[in-house]
């Protein structure tokens, strides 16, 4: 029930897939979206589906469901392409989510993807201090090296919700490989200091650099919406009237 | 596992699809309803379906499953036909509200649908003034000049949940053109003054017009429906009690 | 995903199937045992579903899933057979409400049900008077003149959730008809003497008599069921541990 | 949509399936561990599937979906296989529940397994006794008078939730039997006292023996994680935030 929509014909050359979604202080998909800027990217491809919640926002002046979108770019650095993913939300049900995670992986490895990296938050307790630093897990050992080698520290238990974990967990089992880079943070509605760090860490690693200067500038217009209808269905379960 | 009971073997011609849920002040509902009856509208077809909530309601004196209601009309002034649209409820899923957006469009398609219209609210927060008024949204660019020419103020930012959303974002998919038509309201179970705010923009719109002195009198007979029976399965979860 | 287990290979006469499931103070569900009881009805099926709940019960003294159990009996007064049906619970979901229905009609109308009828609970608000007597609602118009003429007052909108409103409901879809007899209370684990009252009008319409004189005693044995064990994904999440 | 990965392709001689999955207290998921400890017991095989949550551990030092571990141990006493089964959580939803049951099953019934054991707790009110002992229930009565040969209570009413209680309920519609041993406990998050009741009873039944005096210092490393991220849908839920 999931469709690509294809808007650019271009091949893909080798690109790893750079994933950011909506989340706790949106980390992930401010850093997603930053790349996308700087990188100049191109949109490549939307992925719609019933899986996404029932919600419909503007994009530019017009309507639209919620889609998952897929922009290329080649940093001039880099002999590959960057496959950069993010999406309005996340799936509405738990099968939704491993649904849209293979839908994504399967596309990747259509296009040449071999590596899968995720971005998103490691919550910190109220107490625990802020060592502002990143935390990383990957699905193959040899990736663990690679990770602390850039200065990431590896988890040590403790599970990760959602797609940012599931791709790179399910990388795997198609024969690619990924790991997830998680900023520390207390919460909150933006953290753009655990974006800029997870972004360093990103680049140190992939070999490409772009200008973080304008990071916190790009956070101000970071776009905040609210809801204008709350489901109907819960107004009927409060005030039990139906028709 | 839907299906559409057909009651009227009739051509619809040029249908333009005018659909009012229930929801938050049932404004576009009592919108929808109060056209049905001042254009003397004909059922045309029923939609059942298992993505409905599991209850049943009353319809005349008979006892029926929840449904979506097609009613066809044609106001004088028009040389092409309205499909009026309702339901009992609105689906009990997120992935149920993409079902019967899915099947009313394909449905209205098949018809000779190209524009789909949908009546809801825009609910203001408890501070904000009520400057009684219709805020819109639409599939493509052009209909927002369209709505801004009527008066309608184009939403900026938020999101819309359910069909009222959905229709008109999907109808884009499949070749068709929609846009919503929101009035505010600080809620509450009927907001007859955002109903006849959107009434007028849509007439006005589409170049017809019916009297709406009669609206006020009309939503005194609005119907109130009290539940009998709550879930048994709630139930048993109180009382830890199965058989 | 449902099986039917048929424990009895013998013809059935034109039966009218009679439903009681779990449900508030238990009224339909007691009435039905009740009738099994004093008819000395036979085991005449099963339905298993993965649509109830993940429950696994005692039925005897051996570990069974949740079930509808479908049992015939011939009152002597009567030209033809009963199909007394009760359950263990109901469906776990609206969806599953709606897919058990359709499964039990199917049943029903291939071994030559034309009328399903369901007894359940009317369920009164705390400051209204209890005047014992018992309500109805019906798939047809004729069939409320027979509820009438049986003392049994139509109920004026509200709604029914669940099987005991989708049977009487679909049942019409089907070609069948249906009605409900729903006795009034103010809720608790049992309520006898609206579970007598619904008998005593389902006997009159029905045109056979049991001697209900038991029918207090009865309850006494009704099945009380304490669970052992909660959900261990409740668990889990108020833990937030998972291995 | 789940899929078994073999590990190992030696063939099973009889093997009975022992279960002991995340709950209350992991009274079972302790045991089956400390079996598959101390019977240095073979990863036989894995069962992934999309109806557990959408979570991701660390498994070692990589990321891992959630799983069922299917591992196979002699001990030396026995002339059959034990299929020793735990997992990372228990299915997302009750349809997954029976989802995952038929497939354990369908998995055991063809490796030869004819009977069925799942360990679990059996929950006290707070001011019941605790009477260390093992309570019991069967898919077959014959395996009750095995039971209480072996000092198991048989319970006595109420209902047993998820997968506990269905794979020795469901083993019988295949041909196989089952039965559980349920721990008495007051909860909490591990019961050591509870799963060495069990082992106690289970090595009586199946005729073996294994040192159980490691077993509370075993319980110290039982692995305890915690969540770093949690779901972004509740996150966006209370943000009333998209994107």
């Amino acid at each position: 029930m999931s469709h690509f929509n294809y808007l650019d014909g271009s091949k893909l050359k080798n690109p790893v897939l750079v994933a950011g979604f909506p989340g706790i202080a949106n980390i992930g998909k401010l850093a997603v979206e930053y790349l996308i800027h700087r990188l100049e990217a191109t949109k490549f491809a939307e992925l719609y589906s019933e899986y996404f919640p029932e919600w419909t926002i503007q994009e530019g002046d017009t309507l639209k469901t919620l889609k998952m979108d897929f922009f290329r770019a080649r940093p001039p650095a880099l002999k590959h392409d960057l496959l950069l993913v993010t999406s309005d939300a996340q799936a509405a049900t738990p099968l939704g989510q491993y649904v849209l995670t293979g839908e994504t992986l399967d596309f990747a490895k259509k296009h040449g993807t071999e590596t899968v990296i995720t971005m998103a938050a490691y919550v910190l307790s109220q107490n625990e201090p802020v060592n502002k630093r990143v935390m990383g897990a990957a699905s193959h050992s040899e990736l663990n090296e690679l990770l602390e080698k850039h200065g990431v520290s590896l988890i040590n238990g403790g599970m990760i919700v959602g797609m940012n974990g599931l791709l790179p967990a399910l990388a795997a089992s198609r024969g690619m490989r990924g790991f997830c880079l998680l900023g520390t943070t207390k919460g909150g509605l933006l953290d753009v200091e655990a974006s800029e760090a997870i972004l360093r860490v990103l680049q140190a690693i992939l070999g490409f650099e772009v200008d973080l200067q304008e990071l916190h500038q790009h956070a101000l217009y970071f776009p905040k919406l609210k809801p204008i209808l709350k489901s109907s269905r819960e107004f009927e379960d409060e005030l039990s009237y139906i028709r």
